[in-house]
């Protein structure tokens, strides 16, 4: 039985919605917390039950999952007011699943450390749909003996569940898969727009090309989604444009130029511009497309 | 039985060797010519028959192919002094499996046409690897009747076999292929330097975050060999930098411009000003630790 824990979950917006319900459909018990109440009044249908504040969860849980969308969220959650840090019982576990700055959340986990409160980074990648599906890749820091404790949790709500060294080291590879996710998807969106104007047809060339050295789960997953005009968000626009701002601040400290990644920034900048930050991260295309005056459509190729 | 045509195969150097090897053990008869006689003479250990030029090729054979480095190189070894297009007869076909300009394709493509001689694009994807273990991915432009009639060839060297459309739509997809594999190349270079910067452990990063949006067949084939610092070349660093001039130059007779791709480009050039030429495209990591003055080394991560 995986329901010995009362799960707490702060945060369930287009990533935490689902994965409260696949935690409940596993067997957990579930208190969930969100800001706009609404969305979590919608968990209770699936057997969630619904608080009026962090600080509630943090009394009805033994684990806290915080998933909210950048590094004061996490802040406000955990130690604002009625934040989830004075009302968690000694012993309990703090699992952030947002992405933020590495170094914030090596220092909020030396903070709850001495309130006995022990804490995992574990942020995610896969999108809305990794999330529905429970097929999320997680990469985990923090101790060993934590890990062990919340691996069942995460195996509700992922497949590929990594333990990547002590605290911080989950954000860490975090950044470096979104290096990753931004730079690939970049280079698809270049391509369709190459093989538009060569008036290629667009589907067929992604099959083609995918099972060879330049496959990857952009192309497969985001190239026919762009040859056929669909921008609705796996993974947003402007929170890819969060996590590029994480990435080249931490790369910045340590002077590492990341030229690829930051032009993929500016193409996704441009699409902010044009108005599409709550898109699909593949709406990036339709920068390149104002550029090349081209459009990439399937039905416009030869 | 597979081997009632004799096949010609003229460039039987990293890739062609083990193209020519694979026809011969699907039974195909194979004659060959290379430049630098010695690596055509290496392959008749494995029953393959060597010619003096093009032309003796051109008369032992009904499909011919072509596997040489650049455009001048295929029109050298086609129209050139004891070339192929005076020597086969009517009726046979060439199969232009070199990267070259599409719309060279197709023009010569035309010239062979009025001689009675079909003629295919049919590049490749995989690198030796593919080559050798007869795995490619295969790219084609033509006539359906004439694709028809060489897919024994092709199944006897890859997997993955698509006919693309017209003569020359072979090209183009092999250029958006390359599109993909240069700017998720440089991807994968990028995300490993920013991850030794953090003191990352490489390898165990790099399989943490393969299963997920962030996986490509670069990240896994050679994201582990930047970590081991495995050099041995797949795929030249300068045969990239020709398939990028290529790329560049097609796109910029459209006006397309790619910006991904042209930084990808600027660091393989600056690999190649280090001397790295000859070895494989995952030595661009050199050129950005060299930036960011960081070695991407496993046993350097934390």
């Amino acid at each position: 039985m995986s329901g010995q824990e009362t799960i707490g979950f702060v945060g369930t917006g287009i990533m935490g919605a689902p994965m409260a319900r696949n935690l409940a459909q596993a067997g957990f018990g579930v208190v969930a917390y969100n800001r706009t109440a609404a969305k979590a009044e919608a968990l209770r249908e699936h057997g969630v039950a619904v608080a009026a504040s962090p600080a509630e969860v943090g009394q009805a849980a033994s684990i806290v999952i915080t998933m909210v969308p950048d590094t004061p969220d996490v802040l406000a959650a955990v130690e604002g007011d009625d934040g989830l840090a004075g009302a968690m019982a000694e012993g309990s576990v703090l699992i952030d699943m947002s992405t933020i700055a590495p170094g914030e959340t090596r220092a909020l986990a030396g903070r709850l450390a001495e309130r006995g409160i022990a804490m995992l980074d574990a942020p995610v990648s896969g999108g809305s749909w990794g999330a529905e599906q429970a097929t999320l890749t997680i990469m985990v820091g923090g101790e060993p003996e934590t890990f062990e404790r919340c691996l069942p949790v995460f195996e509700a709500m992922g497949t590929s569940i990594t333990l990547m060294g002590p605290s911080g080291m989950g954000q860490t590879t975090k950044l470096v898969n979104q290096i990753l996710v931004a730079g690939t998807c970049a280079s698809v969106a270049e391509a369709l727009v190459f093989a538009a104007a060569q008036g290629a047809d667009l589907l067929k060339t992604v099959e083609a090309v995918s099972g060879g050295a330049a496959g990857s789960w952009q192309l497969a997953n985001l190239g026919p989604r762009m040859a056929q005009r669909d921008f609705a968000p796996g993974f947003m626009v402007k929170l890819q444009q969060k996590d590029l701002r994480l990435i080249l601040e931490a790369a910045q400290e340590r002077s590492v130029p990341l030229a690829v990644t930051s032009v993929a920034r500016q193409y996704l900048t441009a699409a902010e511009a044009m108005g599409l930050g709550e898109e699909g991260t593949q709406a990036i295309v339709k920068a390149m497309e104002r550029l090349a005056d081209v459009e990439v459509r399937q039905d416009g190729g030869g």
